[in-house]
């Protein structure tokens, strides 16, 4: 098989390690660059330990000293406004992006949510919103890719094939969301410390988190109206996984049972998203380590709602794994191809 | 001081454990009688080696072997149905009950929700429901008090004073919580173990947790009307500490600074509520180990509606710091004694 | 590519549901049969969630319900004891048994350590001790395999070479290990509850662990005279990792850096082995779901002595890692077949 | 009762938020001020809000900003450097100083170790080592206490005993430690982010950590001789906790059950040493937030030597609740008061 020759831009992240990690399990890749300016001259092994055993990568690199031209795709692993500003000087190659930066159709509402200009407005009407279940038409295509938020992922898999169906309504859809940490990155911040985390539990970011326009964007388009939805993410004590609790407001006439045959219909042969049997709660355990998506529907007891629970690994489905996934079908691979293993438990 | 003698029924489970930790730290408390039939004989520090180093406890009892009538107050930490069963038959002294036994007015919603007939029903008109701060004027002269539910206290603490105002609406509200794993008790269950819960988060028993009809039995006391509440428990991998939030709808022209000042004005006083400062969020790290309930209200995206979080220890405040709040109330004692410690951090 | 047909007795513990994970991401394996008795009847996903996304696999069965004889090869997950019983009884197949139950030449010691007259004493002799890096010439005809003990993997790892080469002394050896808790396995025991561990660490089995018996054995062998080890392990919060910290005695003009350049000579083209630089602590992050062992070497204050630190993942080169990687000589498949995954971290 | 009015220098590291947690539960301390240069200004409880609910606390002011000399008392919980040079200056008041920084005898020493000048040599003659059960006589008098590192405290409870009626011998004591995270302070490195940690264990500083010339020191005095001994440090996922396991050399004709006897004659009255039954391990569940010290001893398998286990809280015993031990007895109040409370299980 001809490997396709990827370069990582922020390698020295959690999104970026988590990305080498799957590269090095997918047979049609080959790490051509690891770029990580101030880290610049180190081996990944230096930052990362766990790559000690794993032979081959490149050291890491400044972003000026490779040229990224030559790589196939490149991957940015980039935190928002740095990513877009050196990925918009990149001319020929595919990029998937997993940054906010190409998120967003309107700039307006980025420089709202984030606080500085885009730096690239010209290319938002290019990306491709990368939910890659609900994406596979522009995916090949595409040389933009932007790959979607991990709490955006799971609610929009969730909730999407719901509301293109008009099986629920728009106004009032409540988003109860856990993650764990390294969603917060490698940055030096003391709410990241060891001990302000462990036997603790707090929402955080109520009413103003990022990925909130992000997910109502998409859903407005599956609504085919604006809507607005809330959405509290919560932070507990572990490393990776996301769980998603939605409180859904019932279209009239239509039960928790249509919703749940719904998404049996739409994710029933869906490689990495899987509708538990009736009862089974989503837990993050299912899925730690692995691209899987696991869902279920519950009754509600406030009559005319329903609860989508949905579980993912934010640093897989929720980022890396979700791109390797964009970039195989981008590429004409199997869809599942690098991406089978199974989760790691316990 | 005179002190008052206790009798704790159930010491061999994470509650009576927690009583027995606080009661110690009580200066007018002795601990009379220690009752646990499975571990009748041994010592207290025998089962809970975090009690090597504290003298004077007297050894678990059978029940049967205890003249429960000769304490001042028995304190019931048993599974419900064995703890209405066991307190029906005491004649004299005063209980503080911990278990579901007396917390719901109905015992035909009890027979529906815990599967059993009620074993006392006619005991259940006399059982004040001990939410301390709404339950003060009661609690003086009452004979048998039901503590709350963990998750009620956090909830109603939150949503009372809201709903007798009327500043709510009764329908659409929606509880999200977590919770640390020793609610579930020190018993057997795989589901309990380590590593089923370590590096995990799931929800649980999602639509029929059973502090479902105790939380509408008292919020429909405060709104006059029959409530339903949607209410979602998690399981985060902490051992203590819970944390709710909670979606509600505002009343018309109500705003959630309006819900705000109102929780200020009722708690303003309070020695174990404390409404944060604006835009702080609640986290359990807050109140490890203590009494503490902490409260804010955040203005939620979707119009109409806002966001109460609350958060306590299950333990404490959730279960054996209230039942000895209420004691103190019982006994005329100040509220506050035996439940100063400062929260335990990191 | 043939596959060959494996049977997994006791896939209802933590380690057989390891190794169905390894065995799924090999390609040169087809998973013939999962025996379980007490879950019989079941699939897979339903008492390991985290395999819900994997196809393909056969139910749970009892072992009598199986042509055991049909397999290419057995691997026993089974409690000791019951590994010998059963795995005695099957004529023709190759057997990987990953309990204690073929690791000790001598039955009386057997009998000792575990309280049982061992079941099968006459295939003691047969058996080939699967620490694979150093078992490579006996792999390939062995018929019965008896994988190490989780900690005398690492322990072994770090000092048969020594041993060998007498740079150290064998009187003296204090191994010092830390384990996560999967190691205990999934029965249903108090001191495997989460409230039990979680925020704290405890030595235990002081004196009298049964790895210890194993230890003493392989490296009398490479001494080539009886060794008596002290060997204290600790239970940590984490789920998966074993670490050890080994005191050495010296032999006379040795040097701890004489110790890391045997290491250094013994390891460097080992896959699954790696000899740290100097001055990097091993850490179990290094290897969490690989099968990799990672090593070092430390002065130690007392003059003549040096620390030796190995890490491994329990659960796979502890484990079931090591069993598959013993399987792969076995058959003559290239080592590293099916065990190339990256650890995953965070 | 009179209070003595303390003031915390460093009051915004871990070590001085539990002083401050711990002297708010003590009936004889009046806080009267709080040092954090770089916080100054700020509420205690905007930057620690675990004391939410804890009113009457000064707000945290630059030392220079405060006159120290009104205090009976400077706790000094900063780090070592800083500590002796701002203690230094300060004229009548008594002080105990929790940092390194007057534990050493020899400011010799203290340059190797600690790789600066000591800032006031001229005091170090004058300081207590404050390891209270063995320094009682001394401390009534004292005006400079400096408190034992953590390490230290559980070491020396566990060894002077032993060494100083030689019941072991000098030469080859080995001590295998295990830490939580908060040992690490409330500083912004990558190793003390909670995904370096959690679900992790590693060896640290291995042969060079700073608490070895300490434990030399004082286990020297004891013994009448110099003394070397091995020091090797582990980080463990838990926020509190420290164990020690401890391998020892037995004098001739000594037996384990010796060094039990003795541990159990010296401490028999201690309120806050507690030696286990025998068997029974010593766990840092036992201490948590207590400041309590569990030990045991267990035979070796190793001829002539002998395994001694010691649990503390690093942050209570290990630091602020000795210190505040030392201050009751420097002021003639009860050892114990203010330091009753049971530890925090689960």
């Amino acid at each position: 098989m001809e490997r396709i020759r990827i370069a990582v831009l922020g390698a020295s992240g959690y999104t970026g390690a988590d990305l080498v990690r799957l590269a090095l399990a997918h047979p049609a890749i080959e790490i051509a660059a690891l770029v990580a300016n101030q880290k610049a001259g180190q081996r990944m092994s230096d930052i990362w330990p766990h790559f000690m055993g794993a032979g081959g990568l490149p050291p890491l690199a400044r972003a000026d000293a490779v040229d990224l031209g030559r790589a196939d795709v490149v991957f940015g692993c980039l935190p928002h406004g740095a990513s877009a500003e050196l990925l918009a000087g990149l001319g020929a190659a595919r990029i998937i992006d997993l940054s906010a930066d190409f998120r967003l159709d309107d700039a307006g509402i980025y420089a709202e949510w984030y606080g500085v200009t885009h730096p690239a407005p010209h290319l938002l009407g290019e990306a491709v919103y990368g939910l890659t279940e609900h994406a596979r038409d522009h995916l090949p295509g595409a040389r933009l890719v932007a790959c979607p938020g991990c709490y955006p992922t799971a609610a929009l898999l969730a909730l999407l094939p719901l509301a293109r169906e008009r099986l629920i309504a728009p106004e009032g859809i409540a988003i109860f969301a856990l993650s764990g940490v390294s969603g917060a990155g490698r940055s030096l911040r003391e709410p990241n410390l060891f001990c302000e985390i462990a036997e603790g539990a707090a929402a955080y970011a109520v009413g103003r988190h990022r990925h909130m326009p992000e997910i109502e964007q998409e859903l407005g388009k599956a609504f085919g109206t604006a809507v607005r939805v809330s959405f509290t993410p919560h932070l507990v004590p572990m490393n990776r996984g996301e769980l998603e609790t939605i409180s859904v407001p019932l279209a009239p006439g239509v039960s928790s049972a249509d919703l749940r045959a719904a998404l049996d219909e739409r994710y029933a042969t869906e490689p990495f998203v899987q509708l538990l049997a009736p009862g089974i709660h989503p837990a993050t355990r299912m899925v730690r380590g692995s691209n899987l998506c696991v869902l279920n529907v519950f009754e509600d007891r406030i009559p005319g709602r329903a609860l989508v629970v949905a579980a993912i690994d934010n640093l897989v489905k929720g980022s890396s794994g979700q791109a390797i996934q964009n970039m195989n079908l981008m590429f004409g691979l199997p869809e599942t191809i690098g991406l089978e293993a199974v989760p790691l438990f316990p």
